[in-house]
């Protein structure tokens, strides 16, 4: 029996669609809209749409910009021979952040997962392929999660570039810092073990 | 510095306003959106404009509605001289799930506070009280939640309606059932004493 006004019923049902949303969540976040005035409803609202609506990607490098190419793929103060290779639109943040890397991107929009039937056609790959082909490339480094897909993705991938004879490398595994030894996996320490470098 | 395309930004703020809400969750939340199809996006924008033009609260008990009166105010099928008292719409909920009781109710839409300034004029306590003055009402239950600011509240409004002469009651404090004694607290099991019951 759905208890609430009809239209609320509907507000808490879209809420509660949303991933890491239940149900308790969704009418509370539904109840906080209702206590606003129609001036935020409706600039709610407004923002959902222009975001949908404006927000492309890039055509380059396949992050989410309003223009025909993003802001890193049109900066002339990119290193433009180098592409990192993320999953997502926000691990291109993360590295931004950093303010270490100076390249360009190439976002795949997802890691290649036979369980939940991602294949190589559902990811930003032949693209990334085609930047590399049109030369001026020198490296590519791989920077999926690291985990079963992003490996597997990065090993596929890696594979694809072989042709064309450009650097292909990947991010370091290790021990994070500031973080403890006592509390890093065995898989961590193996392969912080293994990328041991000299002092 | 905003990272994301301006409109995306937009949105990601627009989520981190909702209570409960963090920074990463919003931008978890927008990139949902993003996911999904230009009719999905006004659909969702739909539900929020409709869901806050026409939920509106009843003109007698104040729970949330899109008529004048709310289905429990309007069904002949309820003990019209009875009135619970709430402080939010979703409280109604609690007791409606459980279908034992089958009054009326009367939302508060908040309980007193000073120390977030929420003053008697803020809340429906004179709606409650006009209520209660036209007669035909035989009892007042109390049934705020069981902290300071909701005690005050009970004990605020149960002054107002001396005058009249009604019964006013409040729930009874416990051992919640299913729980073990070994969990509840000491305030809990002094009014679980106080309010001990004859077998």
């Amino acid at each position: 029996m759905s208890f609430f006004p009809s239209s609320l019923e509907n507000l808490i049902e879209k809420f509660s669609a949303l991933p890491g949303i239940g149900k308790k969540s969704a009418q509370r976040l539904a109840f906080y809209v209702l206590s606003q005035s129609e001036e935020y409803a409706a600039s709610f609202a407004k923002a959902i749409i222009d975001a949908k609506l404006n927000v492309q990607t890039c055509k380059s490098c396949m992050n989410l910009t309003e223009g025909e190419y993003c802001r890193i793929c049109t900066s002339d103060k990119r290193d433009k021979s180098t592409i990192c290779v993320v999953s997502e639109p926000r691990d291109v943040l993360s590295f931004e952040r950093g303010r270490e890397y100076n390249g360009l991107y190439h976002v795949l929009h997802g890691t290649l997962s036979p369980m939940s039937n991602i294949g190589p056609d559902d990811i930003k790959i032949s693209e990334l392929i085609s930047r590399v082909a049109n030369g001026s490339i020198d490296e590519v480094i791989m920077a999926m999660n690291p985990d079963t897909e992003g490996e597997a993705t990065a090993m596929y991938i890696s594979r694809l570039l072989k042709p064309f004879e450009i650097k292909v490398s990947r991010l370091a595994y290790g021990i994070p810092v500031g973080s403890n030894l006592e509390f890093a996996d065995d898989a961590t320490l193996t392969r912080a073990l293994e990328g041991r470098t000299e002092m």
